[in-house]
């Protein structure tokens, strides 16, 4: 079912969504966005869509298949925007047959609503006892109402205040609000709506039909074997969470250390997963811990502090390095902490770390303080003045203070891989259709990870394919529903993915190939790059900052030296 | 002959400038900017240059030719910008015999220098003395070094903090810093490169010669006749000032009101030009002031406060209308006084009136309250947080606000003329290569003015043609080094084009044709535009922002309809 939630009349609709047929997740999101949205829209104004839509095997009981896609217009990058979350809700609005919602204009007199889904429909219920809340209170008042059982995603502050870096939390399967749709301030989208909270209850629904559900268990087991034998999948991400990365990027030379100035950070074990793990234990916490129905790799966790509080779950390795090495300090706790803080308020923890370093840069605090750090985010939180050119994002704050080395791609701040030591990851941030983001084309796979083979990082050969490939296969992976890191496994093992491509046909009856769900991964990036291209962005806005070209990085004094036009081969496609 | 400046090197080289010969003025900057600047640069960083080039007539006895170019990638807009000066400094440095002065990289350690410009060459003199004064103070110590003959360009604090919109300001006959290279934030540029002054001195330089000073002589002549003999350029000017233009606009529905809220402006007439010409003559100042050498239109004017004291010059209607009506305020003395200020801390009027009535909408202060507007340019000046966001102008005070209505193309503030009901100019700002400006192609003249006939502004037929003709005309007007002023009279007096034309070739020995000249113009914009191109910005980001689409104006009721494919045609040529 596709639902029509109109803020400003309150009135909800439905339909089949003939239009949109046989799209699901982002391909899903794209397509509505590029077909209904003006692209020359205010992002925070009543022309732009937010739109929640599950993945083609969300909601099954396929392994990892729990994400569910939100998509608009994004008011940080001012492009297309595909964010997507784990946790509960995907799974119980695919359960509920929801297919699509599409929230449209915006509510009046700055009223503040929750919208709610169950089997039988949507409702708009005014929540003035949310407003000014944070999502971990916010989400328990909701549990209060609504039961244990729902799936929630809410605002914080940030989003209420419309800040560009604003996220979207939601709950995992415990009802912690610990997962994220975090990059490109679909959060502020939410809050310009009226949108304070989204609760999916999935009492009485059926489960979902397969069209060849023999087929589609074989598929899953496929899937699910390749996932448990993966090294990736099976060993590091189960044990040490995504944070394993922290000391493989510093080894590679490409953690970026102090605001992008360095590649490797001296106090980076501080920060690592593996120290991360006998923190957790010794405290009594959880390392390995699934944040949605059917995940078998299980990279999430929980963090208690000294004093064995619970302080935060989910915590990644962006995080860890955002808060530690990126502005020089090695503290674990208070990297916890302010995700923590990130989680609650509610903004992007990497569009805040970024901008923590380039305001060290601008001499607002000092590298390596990590308190200060801590006190920055609650002047965002506090949403004072600094506090909201903090909360709008490192290209922003960058600009208000004159500095001139900021990483960014169209104002979306670049994570946790430094470009000129993993270049593959370096084209993927200068072309992708969402402003700087790894996940769309993560070539570090077999840059650094050894994954489908292994590239040299440092060598500007061959990089365009490899990002041009990912960026494919990704789209299409985002489609689906699947965790992301499902791809680890199935590029190394073609079984893993067959069982996809299986379980998407069994699902609805399809006959589709392989090479016909990266036709469709091809198409969703063609939707995204004709929505950019509408809103003004030309061929040549596919590029890094200038610095990355002329700054050497150490240890291995490298420099991005792509040229710009092999980096537009990327959609020769 | 063409100088280089390094400012990290603080070497000075100097050629013929073989490369561009032909060129001055607007049609110089821009090519060089296009030529040698890395679209992609950081406008902040070194691989931006500050270009300051006269036109072809500038220094001559032509009448109001005082026009120096500043050229350079613009931090405010990300797009190409050329903003020119009138007063002093482009007469003495045409006479100094400099064509262009090319300032390359950034200082070290931020030093700051002053560049002093000589018949015999440039020198750079490190002036830490200047640090942290503002354009008056500082103008007022060079002018004790120096002496008061010279001409003088300098930033204030605002530039040395690098903030998007900051100005240049420079001295007119007097000495005294009226006179603004005002948009495009090219006093951040400045600052950037550690270039806090430049000081031109004439003295000994020979009078500039002609290729045939009799045939100049005539040209001039007819040029001189036509602007004495325009009812606009002749009468209105000079009496009252750009200023008339309050009442006129207020009466035509387009006078943006409270943050474009509305067209009409109940107390107009307050901050209008025939109030201002009356409170100038019973306090004692000078209504008809001529800012640079040779002109006789004289819109300029001095303006004393009650106490009689000297609080400004060069009050133009763009300032009156940004903190009058635009903020809703109707108090000409402190319009003057926050005119002064942001000429003296060295931002552009225009950004920073349109940055206040954004900042009303977003509830930092009440519209109306002039007060508070200047309590916040003092802040601006502090530099504090809130100071910062609002230096950078009014897209990012909407952004980091969340604010829908925000009145800017390309990242630059919208000027004095409502796009929905002086439609001309809506086109004009929506396509010119330089973000939101009314000089860049001026079709309020005959959509308000009737000059070269009267045009419906209301309507959307028509004014593509006259916007794109417009926007030639005057990229050839900016290359000359005349006040785009003289438009009014030529326009409707072919002889005093026949006069700039013959002028023109005169001095260099030329036999272009009018149509020669426009044809100039047309390269000017092609080579701003494909400088854009490479620097990102793709065709569709010539528009408005959306809401002057769907929100209408009083009291005419209208919206801007003129649809997105036609304004594309603007570069039809």
């Amino acid at each position: 079912m596709f639902y029509r939630v109109n803020m400003a009349t309150l009135t909800v609709t439905k339909d089949a969504g003939e239009q949109y047929k046989g799209l699901a997740g982002r391909a899903l999101t794209s397509k509505i966005v590029k077909i209904e949205v003006d692209a020359n829209a205010h992002a925070l104004g009543k022309l732009n869509k937010l739109i929640l839509a599950p993945g083609f095997l969300t909601g099954t009981f396929a392994p990892n298949a729990g994400r569910m896609s939100f998509g608009a217009k994004s008011p940080l990058t001012g492009t297309i925007k595909e964010s997507n979350v784990g946790g509960f809700i995907g799974h119980k609005l695919a359960r509920a047959g929801a297919e699509a919602i599409i929230v449209e204009d915006v509510a009046q007199d700055g009223k503040l609503y929750t919208m709610v889904v169950t089997k039988d429909g949507i409702k708009l219920e005014e929540c003035p006892e949310l407003k000014g809340l944070n999502i971990y209170d916010a989400t328990a008042k909701l549990q209060e109402k609504y039961g244990l059982k729902v799936g929630i995603a809410a605002i914080g502050t940030a989003g209420e205040n419309k800040m560009a870096s604003a996220c979207i939390g939601a709950t995992d399967q415990e009802g912690e609000p610990t997962r994220q749709a975090g990059r490109g301030g679909l959060g502020a989208v939410m809050g310009s709506k009226g949108l304070k909270a989204i609760v999916v209850d999935d009492a009485g629904a059926a489960n979902i039909a397969f069209a060849n559900e023999e087929a589609f268990r074989a598929g899953a087991k496929k899937l699910a074997k390749a996932l448990t034998s993966h090294a990736v999948t099976g060993q590091g991400l189960p044990t040490y969470g995504t944070n394993v990365l922290v000391n493989i990027l510093n080894e590679a030379g490409g953690l970026p250390t102090r605001n992008f100035s360095e590649g490797r950070f001296e106090n980076a074990n501080d920060t690592g997963g593996e120290t991360m793990y006998e923190t957790i234990k010794a405290r009594g916490a959880n390392p390995t811990h699934a944040c949605s129905p059917g995940c078998i790799i299980r990279c999430s966790q929980t963090y208690k502090n000294k004093e064995g509080e619970m302080v935060t779950g989910g915590l990644e390795y962006e995080t860890c390095w955002g808060f530690g090495a990126n502005i020089g300090a090695n503290n674990l706790d208070d990297i916890a902490y302010m995700n923590r803080l990130c989680d609650d308020y509610g903004v992007d923890t990497i569009e805040m770390a970024v901008t923590l370093g380039v305001a060290m840069e601008a001499g607002i605090a000092k590298f390596g303080d990590s308190k200060a750090a801590i006190e920055l985010i609650h002047e965002m939180g506090k949403a004072t003045p600094l506090g909201r050119i903090l909360g709008a994002g490192a290209a922003v704050t960058g600009k208000v203070y004159g500095v001139t080395r900021v990483p960014t791609v169209k104002g979306q701040g670049i994570p946790a891989y430094d470009p000129r030591a993993v270049k593959g990851v370096g084209v993927t941030y200068a072309t992708t259709t969402m402003g700087a983001d790894h996940t769309a084309g993560y070539v570090v796979a077999t840059n650094i990870l050894g994954v489908s083979g292994k590239t040299d990082p440092l060598a500007a050969e061959g990089q365009v394919d490899l990002s041009r490939n990912f960026q494919i296969a990704t789209s299409f992976i985002d489609t689906t529903g699947l965790c992301l890191f499902v791809a680890f496994a199935i590029l190394d093992i073609p079984e893993g993915m067959e069982g996809i491509v299986e379980m998407c046909n069994a699902r609805y009856g399809w006959n589709y190939t392989l090479n016909d769900y990266l036709e469709l991964g091809k198409e969703v990036l063609r939707d995204e790059r004709a929505f950019n291209k509408a809103a003004g962005f030309g061929d040549e806005s596919d590029d890094l900052p200038d610095f990355f070209r002329f700054e050497s990085l150490k240890p291995h004094d490298v420099v991005f030296d792509i040229p710009k036009e092999e980096l537009k081969q990327v959609f020769n496609f």
